[in-house]
């Protein structure tokens, strides 16, 4: 009987701290679900790439590692209108799987309270390889080419993902600037 | 005719000032429709309990206080899409009822609009008996079981509602460390 | 420990088969829930009453019939954007239960795939007793008095349910007449 | 004080009908809101257009009538997720209004037990001057072209109205061959 | 060929900056599409008033001001469940438009990507004429009639909404004082 | 450059026919999105399996049949609460594609009327393997294994997909058999 285990990000973007866990991953399971989160959530600050990109970086960088295709699959899965339902509408959207990776504590109490083993994801230089040191570097003009798969970076270029970022942040600082509590999907203000 | 009120509340938990507020409003009508508002939502710091649990919870200690069962009854009311048809989905979802008990302003405000009368709650040690005070001794593991009624302390413990409080307090922590503004439903983070 | 069901139904509107059924449930469990499913639907041939209306219903029958109103509760279960998540949606409305009452074929499945027991409920002169039935008689005009208890035969006259039914049956007559299929919600049409 | 109408339809397309029914209720209001109805709704055989392109319909036939400009506004209005709520929605994108015009049933029955005002259409030649004839004699290929207002012929033509329709009505026909219940919004099937 | 823009906003409320803004297009295009966008919001400190209440201003001003009602349209848009489709929701609740003037990045990133020829809007006494300082005017009790056409004060004035901004405001204090962080649409506390 | 096409279907299940035009696509272009469609619909007749059941079929017939995991993704595509923002949906949910094979009208005409080049998929005796087929066969107790590769047979056979199947027909007939038109999302009549 295969062991399948579901690892579950929002990859805003992949990095090479996501490409260590999933290697890390293949070592205890035998085939891997990478469920990419918030699938529906793009060009805000925190979720700049669509689900069909993210989807993109991850695939361009694990082929280029050379991980076997045939180990993983990457799934989109849009957020739940209730987190009491969110397990469900994961079930919903992918094989069935054994063993759930994930460091997010409402995510591992939601699994959890389902019955699910959940395991921590050991993370390699947690401080610098995260989607959030990425986003900053890329406000404040710093390079951030080493902290993501090559192909990653490329393709982040490819589509002008840091012109995009660029401008979300120029939306929030407006808001923020005029006082203006910007609700989550408002996109107009003159 | 039978007067009915309606008194609407999160619930989040129930504790010994709602308890107070129900045996004031029932001196002032013959029936009482407790409804147990934002229904969909739990999980979350500020709305840590399912509806059903929150229903739970104010059966058992109305039935421990020997309140009359047949004086009231208790419906979930889900969150409506907009402010402005809220107050017809209470509607739709409630029996009639001829006057509304609530302090929170914007409740106040929708059903004064839709022309009900909206009488105020007198609070009894108003500072004390609220679920923010509630939640914050949990976290900080203070004593808070002279806050609520027996059974809802015996409840919460029951389901190891502590802990999920404990878990979701993380999550917002690590997020907000991480500059992170972690999206309303957005679950997963690395 | 108290063993507690939950009675699945639309209850449009409840008639003397559900009471019948009620009793009978009674008897095997300690508590009981009447979920009153798709709670947000109202307004349409098959459905014409509001939640709150089917609520009030009810508990005019069981009070009415001298039911103990501490062994039941009455709550509202809207559907699910899916099937697959109907389950954990009833399951976050409703305090927990132990055994589930259906006849509908779909509602087994769900939950027998989720692990719940589920029984039949044995029907007491099913033809006539059903919801289908009376809707029926109220459009052809007529008489359906002993086919619902005396309550709900009275809240529906006093809501004018009949006129409402018969509206509702002109729409989808014109509709059909007219070779136009209407669209669920699509609610204008000249 | 301005005594101002609501006329619902979902204009599929506007044809003369709903331009002699604009004609005659400016006779007895001062301001006129034409509210496109089920406004999320298109590419299905019973609602070909979109709401833009009814909207644009409507403008340039009611400009070509030389209609004044400042005695109507023309008003998308989505459905609702529930009927009971419906009316509140209209309310929430329309200024106010004092009566409404329409002669669908539920829409006359939701508006009334709101306590609306409502009056009949008196309809000219209504066998003729409905949608459901216009979609017939496009799927047939006779002519339609004297059941609309010049303008609005014009524009079908121009954003390929007809072959819309068409296709849409391969879409059912196939569906319908098979044997197979389409579902409202599924639109894959190979 | 007409030459159409689009201006898009929220218009809470409709200012002189906006009013500005709507004279300067015109005379850069034939026709224009005025969106009122965040059409479903109302009844919050920043999104006040309902789309009917938007759109009866900025028609009043507009007839005020004999700006010719056959050259715009008003259009309430609503916010898409997801950024990526929000361009796509435009599209199919207006007509065809050929040149978008916007100032908000977001926005203007979307349109952009999609294609659109986007512009900014020369804005006259930003400082003043904007919706925030009229909203802190308005709460802190000092005159902002002379920052909106008349019309658009009267009409405020006449529905009573400086007293909703105020009850809004108490909501948000209240909330924020006792360290609970308000969700979106959670409309009850005690 | 790689050339990626998208092939859309419901694989309710994934039957021969699909896998044929898998490979015949797979000649056309380097790289195959499979869009598993109704991503979110299960437990219905005419979609008995999640997309994550789906997912896990063509996964396991595709590996059978050695096709190179690196050519192809398979992703789940939820409907779009609109036909016109379907399209975009698709974008955002999947890596961007050049063309697209599908022979449903209505998914024929979104794609081209938003630009895309839409190709037929050439059909391998299409009476026999199309997916209401299979579902008849079963319903009838007829032999169906071999219209499936083999993989998706053994696979159904063992989450018991028949007797869901059955079990969803029975819902379609009592409905049918009582005149009760079943709401597409109602769960519950007694």
């Amino acid at each position: 009987m295969v062991r399948r285990g579901l690892f579950i990000g929002r990859f805003q973007p992949f990095h090479n701290g996501h490409l260590y866990a999933v290697r890390a991953i293949l070592k205890e399971v035998d085939e891997l679900i990478i469920a990419v989160g918030s699938a529906q959530m793009s060009h805000e600050l925190d979720n700049p790439f669509t689900a069909g990109e993210r989807i993109e970086m991850i695939r361009r960088a694990l082929n280029s590692e050379e991980i076997d295709p045939s180990r993983y699959l990457i799934i989109p899965v849009p957020d739940a209108p209730a987190h009491r339902v969110w397990v469900s509408q994961v079930e919903s959207q992918t094989p069935k799987f054994d063993v759930v990776y994930t460091n997010q504590p409402l995510t591992r109490r939601l699994l959890s309270e389902a019955g699910y083993e959940v395991r921590s994801i050991r993370l390699y230089k947690r401080d610098m390889y995260e989607a959030t040191e990425i986003r900053r570097r890329i406000l404040s003009g710093e390079d951030w080419s080493m902290l993501v798969p090559r192909e990653v970076y490329d393709f982040v270029k490819e589509i002008d993902g840091e012109g995009r970022i660029r401008d979300l942040a120029k939306t929030d600082t407006v808001s923020r600037a005029s006082g203006e509590g910007l609700e989550p999907k408002s996109l107009e203000e003159i």
